[in-house]
């Protein structure tokens, strides 16, 4: 039981019309021949602030009271939910203000500070990040803006699968990256509301398969203390919102290793000339994997988004 | 005087529809901001094949008789020239036979031999090119298809230009880069007819500025023996037929530096997520450099194709 229904989705889609773009959806004839599947990519790497998370940002603060965003918003991420909530905050006028781990990549920062936010640095722990955060919103009375556990995100998010599914029908699967679940749930309450017989996949690194593990126990599973993957979007905990929805609704997660999602990420660099996070890649290295599942089928992949240093690529 | 006109590269549009793409536009807002202009990207990088190159050749082939084109058809070429006439040639099902110099990368190579062709290699010289080639359209009977100089090509690529500007209205300035001068000759036909107010701007890298000569001298002039830009696109000499329709056409030449290129396409990789090759970021480059110059104004870049090899990026 969650409280989600696909009219929030549809009032979030409204609510954020002229802060997002409607990404379009692109194929690949090149890859379609290697999978054997029919592939339908819905491209959240070309959303502005470069991924999928100004969908969710900007929803939760337009659904904010026009008093509580006079205050400005306030988050900790070192990825790209703080772009996407500095992008949207400057977008309606108001303040945003970033709690960043100290070890956060300087372009991170820049593309941060670029959107003009504040960023207050702390020490790379989940501790000292709440911490600095509650500080933050102590001194400044901002709203914070959960990266995924709120229904005002989940619902931003699932924007996404709303324009997918109205613009392309009839899937068999649609398979989005899982790491905090936001994606994923908003994802799965569209999919089941509007095309119940599409199977709903939920992919995951290997070396940071918690929401997998969370969903063979019943319970949620934190990630490792340390996680060794390259898909560096994908290593937060589930929510207990994220979680309750995954469970309800998503049919199976599938994980891949770092191997396979550089080889998948390689692949849609240079058949479909796009540049995607290595986050992103781990969908189509899921189906890669299970090529003989998915032959002859029609399959929607969520690319969540295209943020990445191009000092620091994994092509050898 | 030449002998092209629009109605040519209406009739390649016709011809070729259903071997190439209608390719998208993009624009970025952030790109925008930047530059003080109103930048439309026609995106021949998601063109099959990886390049506009696909056009002419499919224009070429699609061209010739029945019986000759039975007998296949050969180029030499060590780049995108090569790669379209394999796939054109494999669309079609004919032969394709490609001379390409030894020292050409192995992802090339594989990018012909993936559609079907036989390569034939040779020394990297022009002089042991043509001879090849000549050798193996002796055996062959194959037709050779110009990388340029043809007006079947020419009208190929001028259908680029003209899905642009029927899709982009009143444009100020169309920049298209220019090597052997086949998409900025056929870009000019079709702009000179259905935009005559827009001016037409080829851009080129410094280090090999043979165009810009040219143009200055009147009379072709070859580029440098070991030309040297990272825009390795841009190395041919421009053909008789090019160079007439550029010297009445072309309003202006730009050229840029290396550096200069790789932060243009630094941009583009960033900002827009698409992967573009470096010669396809002269253009912007030179928006950039003269700034002052476009501020204000709406200006179409023809982004020609995105075949790069992700090992060698020039990205520090």
């Amino acid at each position: 039981m969650n409280e989600l229904m696909l009219s929030h989705v549809k009032e979030a889609a409204e609510r954020i019309e002229s802060l997002v773009h409607k990404t379009p959806v692109f194929t690949s004839e090149s890859i379609n021949e290697i999978s054997g599947a029919e592939i339908f990519f819905k491209c959240e790497n070309f959303q502005k602030s470069g991924s999928f998370k100004m969908r969710g940002a900007a929803n939760a603060i337009l659904s904010l009271s026009k008093k509580e965003r006079e205050k400005g918003v306030a988050t900790h991420s070192s990825g790209n939910h703080a772009q996407a909530v500095a992008r949207a905050a400057q977008s309606v006028g108001t303040n945003a203000y970033i709690v960043m781990p100290n070890t956060a990549p300087g372009v991170k920062k820049r593309g941060v500070l670029s959107y003009g936010a504040r960023i207050t640095m702390c020490q790379p722990t989940q501790k000292a990040r709440e911490e600095t955060l509650k500080e933050v919103v102590a001194e400044t009375g901002a709203a914070f803006i959960h990266p995924y556990d709120d229904y005002r995100v989940i619902a931003g998010q699932g924007t996404s699968a709303l324009e997918f599914l109205n613009e392309v029908k009839d899937l068999d699967v649609i398979m989005a990256p899982v790491g905090g679940g936001g994606m994923i749930s908003g994802t799965a309450i569209v999919t089941n509301a509007l095309s119940p017989h599409t199977k709903i996949i939920a992919c995951e690194p290997e070396g940071a398969d918690d929401a997998y593990r969370s969903l063979q126990k019943g319970k949620i599973v934190p990630p490792p203390e340390n996680p060794k993957t390259i898909a560096d979007g994908l290593l937060t905990s589930l929510g207990d919102k994220t979680f309750a929805i995954i469970q309800q609704y998503v049919d199976e997660i599938l994980t891949v290793s770092d191997e396979e999602i550089i080889e998948a990420m390689r692949l849609t660099w240079e058949r479909m000339k796009i540049i995607i996070e290595p986050s992103c890649a781990v969908p189509l290295a899921a189906l890669l994997k299970h090529k003989e599942r998915f032959e002859g089928k029609r399959i929607g992949i969520i690319i969540t988004g295209g943020n990445v240093d191009l000092k620091k690529l994994p092509f050898t």
